[in-house]
C-alpha cells in the first residue's frame, strides 16, 4: 500500500479520504492554501498523518519563498485539537535557516520515522493485548480509523490488527462506523477488506450491545492528542466507548506515536475540542435528514480520562504519566 | 397534529415516517399485506404504534373475511421486538367471534386508551424527572422517537417533554441522531421545531461527551419490551447511554404504555432482537459507504438491565418488578 502522504516532484501527494471507499485516487496539493483546504475537509486526517501534512507544509511554504512563518502558522491552525500539525509544522520550521532544501529533508525524514513508530508502537501494543486478553483468537473492536490512512503509513491502532493478524491471532474485527463522518466504515472497513481480516461494521450505539453479548475482547483506539496526565482526546464516541469498556471489563488500549503527547497540557479538560459543521449531521450526501436549520452539538473529539484507560502505549512502551 | 395511525373510509391511514422531516404525508393502507410491508419499512414504527397498526390490521382483515387468524398472525409476526403488536393483534382477535364490526371498535378504543395512557404515563414521569433532577430550566437528552410519531398520539418519553415544556420547564433537548435510521434527527427533532422546544442533534456517540461537560440533567427513552424484572428493549444505542448515565449519576428514566410490559419474559436477556438488513450500514441514500459486500452487526435493539434505570414509568406509576 502506498504511503497515505508523501512528496513527489514539488508537491504533497495525499490519498484522498473523501473519495473512499468508492475509489483510491490521490491529489496533488501544490500551494499552502490548496494543504490547508484538505485538511480541513479531511481528505487527509488522523493525527500523526496530520505531522507529515505539517511538515510537509512548511517544505511546501519554504521551497515557494514568501513569508514562511505566516504560512507556517496557518498551516498549524488549520485543525485545534491534534497536537501533531503543529509538532510537525514546528520541527521543519527549526530547519528553515539552514534553506529550503534542510526543511525538505527533514520533513522527508519525520515521514520515515512515523511508518517505523507506528510500527514500533503497534508491536507494543499487541504485547499489551495479548497479555491483557486471554482468549485466542481475538475479537477486537474499532473507533474511527487509525490505520494506514491516519498516518503516512502502517496504522497505530489497526496497527495492532496487522500485527496479530499477521501471527494468525485475530478472529475478526468489529468496526465502529463512527458518526458523523464514517471513518470506520468507509476508511477502516476498507483497510481491513484490503487486508483480508474479517470485519463487521457496527452503528456506534451497538458498541455496548457488543460487548454485553460477550463479543469483544479488546477495544483499540487511536490518539489525537494525549495529555500529560494521560488522558486522550480521541474522535467524539470514544468517551462512551471507554465507559462501556470498563463496565463490561473489556479491555482499552490507545496507540498513538510520542508526537501525539502533549506535556504541555497537564488534563484533558484543558484539550481545545474542535466543533465541526452543522451539515455534517443534517445532511447526508446532499440530502436533508434534520429539520431545516436544525443546530447541532458536533465537537469533533472527545476526552476520555485515563483512569479508563487500561493502557496508552506509544513506541517508547506503556506511556506513564 | 393528527394521529400518527388511525382508521378512515374503511383502511388504515398512517403518516409516513420514512418521508419525513422532507414531507409529512399519510399513506393509505387497503391490505394486510400492504400493512406488513408498512412495519416491515418502518413507515410505521413505535412500540405503542405498532400495538394499534396489530389491532387496526386484524380489523382491516375482519372485514376483508378469509383466514382471519392467519392473517393476525402474518402481522403478529412482522417484526420480533416490539411486544405491543402481538398485543394489539391478540386483544382485537379476541373480539372477532363478536364479528368484524366489534374487532373494529376494539381496535378504535386502543387507540383513544393509548393516548391517554400515553399522557399519564409521560405525566407520572415528568414528576419522577421533577424530583431527580434539581435544575430548572432542565436540559434532557432523548434517544430515538418515542413521541407523536412512535405511538397514536402524544407520545411517551417525548411525552415528557411537553408536559414539562407546557410549564416552562425545558431549556432544551439534545437529540440523539440514532443510527442507523435517524429516527432522532428525521422524527424527534421535527417534532420539537413543530413544538418549539429548542433542541440540539448530536452524533449518538457525542452523548457522554455532553454528560461529562454536565449539558444533561436527565436521559429520557421509550421501551420497546419490557420485562417481567424491569429490564428494557429499546432502539439500540439505548444501552450504552444507560451505561453513560449511570457514570456521571444521570438519572435515565424509561416511559411507556403497559402495553409494554411483557410478564411472559423472566429478564431481558430472553427478548428475541431484530437483526435488521446490512444496506441500513452499508448504503445511505444509495451512495455505497462501506466496502462491497461488508458484513454488519445491526440488531435494531438492545437491553438495558433494570439496575441501570432510574425509574420505569406506566401509566399506572412507577413499575415494580
Amino acid at each position: 500500500m502506498r504511503r497515505t502522504i508523501d512528496w513527489a516532484d514539488g508537491a504533497i501527494v495525499i490519498v484522498d479520504q473523501v473519495a473512499l471507499p468508492g475509489e483510491y485516487r490521490t491529489l496533488t496539493l501544490r500551494t499552502v492554501t490548496e494543504l490547508v483546504d484538505a485538511i480541513q475537509r479531511l481528505a487527509v486526517r488522523g493525527a500523526p498523518a496530520l505531522g507529515a501534512a505539517g511538515a510537509l507544509g512548511v517544505a511546501l511554504a519554504a521551497r515557494q519563498g514568501g513569508d514562511v512563518r505566516a504560512e507556517a502558522d496557518r498551516i498549524a491552525h488549520a485543525r485545534p485539537t491534534a497536537v501533531n500539525l503543529a509538532w510537525g509544522v514546528s520541527r521543519a520550521l527549526d530547519r528553515l535557516p539552514d534553506g529550503a532544501d534542510a526543511v525538505l529533508a527533514e520533513a522527508q525524514a519525520m515521514l520515515d520515522e512515523d511508518e517505523q513508530r507506528n510500527r514500533a508502537a503497534s508491536a507494543n501494543a499487541a504485547e499489551v493485548v495479548l497479555g491483557a486478553c486471554p482468549r485466542r483468537p481475538l475479537r477486537l473492536l474499532s473507533h474511527c480509523n487509525a490505520g494506514h490512512l491516519a498516518t503516512v503509513a502502517w496504522g497505530t491502532a489497526l496497527g495492532v490488527v496487522w500485527h496479530l493478524h499477521a501471527r494468525g491471532l485475530v478472529e475478526s474485527v468489529l468496526v465502529d462506523e463512527t458518526r458523523p463522518l464514517l471513518q470506520g466504515s468507509r476508511l477502516t472497513a476498507w483497510e481491513l477488506e484490503q487486508a483480508g481480516v474479517p470485519y463487521r461494521v457496527q452503528p456506534d450505539g451497538a458498541a455496548a450491545a457488543a460487548m454485553a453479548r460477550g463479543l469483544v475482547d479488546c477495544v483499540l483506539a487511536g490518539a489525537d492528542r494525549i495529555a500529560a496526565n494521560g488522558d486522550v482526546a480521541n474522535k467524539i464516541g470514544t468517551y462512551g466507548l471507554a465507559i462501556s469498556a470498563a463496565h463490561h471489563g473489556v479491555p482499552f488500549v490507545v496507540v498513538a506515536p510520542t508526537s501525539t503527547v502533549d506535556k504541555s497540557i497537564a488534563a484533558g479538560t484543558d484539550i481545545d475540542i474542535e466543533e465541526r459543521a452543522p451539515s455534517e449531521l443534517t445532511e447526508f450526501g446532499g440530502a436533508r435528514v434534520a429539520p431545516k436549520g436544525a443546530a447541532v452539538f458536533n465537537p469533533a473529539f472527545d476526552v476520555t480520562p485515563a483512569a479508563l484507560i487500561t493502557a496508552v502505549v506509544t513506541e517508547d512502551g506503556v506511556f506513564r504519566s
